[in-house]
């Protein structure tokens, strides 16, 4: 009996487990201590009105015998990926099938088990500073290869910092799987337009295969793009991500969606059948109750519901940003996203930055360097905090 | 870029889909034919008040600030996991620790990815006939070899037959991973402590893990094991996966556990680290909602109220075997399990046999030999049909 060997590849430092020992080891030293913490990305606004109604509606179906619901669609429910279809991309002029979304349990899950339907030799390029989850599923799919000095030796690295914009540069070499970001995590920068062209050209032309991960679109706030399909070539050389987590608060529910459209082959095989299957044999659906709240974020009230918290984290990123800019930090993202990524001041690496931040003011934010070494030097804060204790955070970095 | 070929070698006749074909395109013409489902085994009876309640309440939470939850916990809820281990474990005798019970959305899920902590190279040992899950994630991993005539040829399989009343025999060579599903689906057998206490130490000796699925546990009407954990040395060899699905009615709601030892390891290394660091990469947990409603089920109304609908089932169960017996058809299960495993009388194959019920009662069953080769002969009702139904089934077979 032999272990897949590559878990033990993985390396043991898991950037938000250190932060919480950090923390915890700080809180225990100092009792009383009051934290605010500006890290993690996870939501805090509770669910709308809309989402509220509508799960205890789908309760209520689950006691009644007529009502009930045994095993969900595979794919999802016909009237939540309908509902996706008309509101997230029919009404920005892309053309899906409803057969074209899968709905799951989340973005993190999707993003991790797409690698089932790759072969293990395919070359996988990663923006850098990156999601962690991109890498160490790759590493434990066996297409990272060794850990050296800071970088998996197989993966192709794309630098994102401020002298390119954190925009990612075309490979000099052919890749075969490009994960994007955008709006980015960690970053909170968005792609253009045209800047996104380049990457679907690119894929074309190399038959590559693009793993957009949108799952911060909720928060763009200029006119770039919410989908990868919204660019034209899209179709047959990309599969987007999606997710309700940050766009309805669904952190603590579990919904999302991925989008595989028919035109995307590879080797006369349609990648959208494979992932069928992959969801069919290994994934049981998604709670009717769940995929009822998710519906109802589509309503007009859910809709005008969601779009107030959007706007409230988006107050707290303008917050922070505006707040670090006028105390004299190098401020990024935060405008099209709930990220805002600054500069360490006096060449502080990322990690000084951080015990700088907790010792001293006790705000608790992301290291760069915990999501790739280019991200050294950098420092992420989120704006899922409530607004009080975001202006109060200001206050106190001002005070440093 | 290439795709995971080993996906295109799955076999597309899958079981249920070329059921509901049939069974559509019957429909199609005969309108307003009266059919009886006896097929998939997915549950009718609602959700409990007890869990109904809890869900209520959870979706109450959600919706304040103060009671919002986020992102769940990785590997489950302490309370949920804490109550699983009370009930589930320790009132039969087996001491686990919380750490060592993982929650997730499925034991189909967890069946299936499981293969990402194993070697490609590793020998799986199946049953015949099986849950037909476990075969295609083993092709889709890379495990099964070349699909010839009947078989996989890397598979081990173990014939169930009525010869050896249903239960596999030790391998005759060494193999790595053994599935084992008591009681067992699609035969309704349940497994005696002495039987299962040859294949642990078959395991223990030969360095194998057995991956046992005892989803059906609740349905166990005489003193069989629940949990492969109530015989000695399971500990150093089994992983188990279990289900709220047919125990609880959530086949709609989504929860499940597997539980992995601390005393696994091979080769040095501990398998719950694997999958623990497994689900943390690939899952975000499960949903607060549903977690509260598993949790409702250990309560004491819940637990009173969970049996009545086991009870439910097997009574079905028991007029199905009942009266098929009567008719002199040859019968097994039932007794264990919300599944009948008959043989298909005047030799019929078990596709024959499926198409006369359907087109000369209506009622619809799984033909044996959709689990594999050794169940040609056999055929599979479900007892989770409403009582009338099942009755007025047993009534029309009786007309055959």
């Amino acid at each position: 009996m032999k272990i897949n060997e590559n878990f033990l590849k993985i390396q043991n430092n898991y950037l938000f487990s250190d932060i919480a020992k950090r923390v915890a080891a700080y809180a225990a030293a100092n009792p009383g201590a009051d934290l605010i913490r500006l890290g993690i990305g996870d939501v805090t606004r509770p669910l709308t009105p809309s989402v509220i109604d509508a799960m205890r509606s789908a309760v209520d179906d689950m006691s009644d015998i007529e009502r009930f619901k045994g095993y969900p669609p595979e794919w999802g429910y016909d009237f939540l990926r309908s509902a996706i279809n008309e509101n997230d991309f029919k009404a920005r002029g892309v053309n899906l099938k409803d057969s074209e979304i899968y709905v799951s349990d989340g973005a993190k899950s999707d993003c991790g088990n797409i690698g089932d339907i790759f072969d293990v030799c395919n070359i996988v390029a990663l923006c850098d500073p990156v999601y962690p989850v991109y890498v160490d599923t790759n590493v434990m799919g066996g297409r990272a290869g060794e850990f050296i000095g800071e970088r998996w030796s197989d993966i192709y690295y794309m630098p994102c910092v401020k002298e390119n914009h954190f925009l990612p540069e075309l490979p000099n070499k052919k890749v075969d799987l490009v994960y994007l970001c955008f709006p980015n995590n960690p970053t909170g920068m968005a792609i253009s337009a045209a800047e996104l062209k380049k990457w679907v050209d690119y894929a074309n032309e190399n038959g590559s295969v693009i793993l957009y991960d949108a799952a911060y679109e909720a928060f763009i706030s200029d006119g770039s793009p919410h989908s990868i399909f919204e660019i034209e070539g899209a179709k047959t050389c990309a599969i987007e991500f999606r997710s309700f987590s940050k766009t309805a608060g669904f952190t603590g529910v579990r919904c999302s969606y991925t989008i595989i459209p028919g035109e995307l082959e590879r080797g006369g095989v349609n990648l959208g059948a494979l992932w069928a299957r992959r969801q069919a044999t290994k994934l049981n659906g998604v709670s009717y109750i769940t995929q009822k709240g998710a519906e109802a974020t589509f309503s007009v009230d859910g809709k005008r519901q969601g779009r107030e918290i959007i706007e409230y984290y988006l107050n707290n990123a303008k917050i922070i940003y505006k707040g670090l800019k006028a105390l004299g930090y190098e401020v990024y993202g935060g405008v099209n996203a709930p990220y805002i990524w600054l500069r360490t001041p006096d060449k502080l690496t990322s990690w000084e930055f951080f015990d700088l931040l907790l010792n001293k003011v006790q705000v608790v934010g992301t290291p760069g360097a915990g999501f790739g070494p280019s991200g050294e030097g950098y420092f992420r804060l989120t704006a899922f905090n409530t607004l009080e204790n975001t202006e109060e955070a200001v206050k106190r970095i001002a005070e440093i």
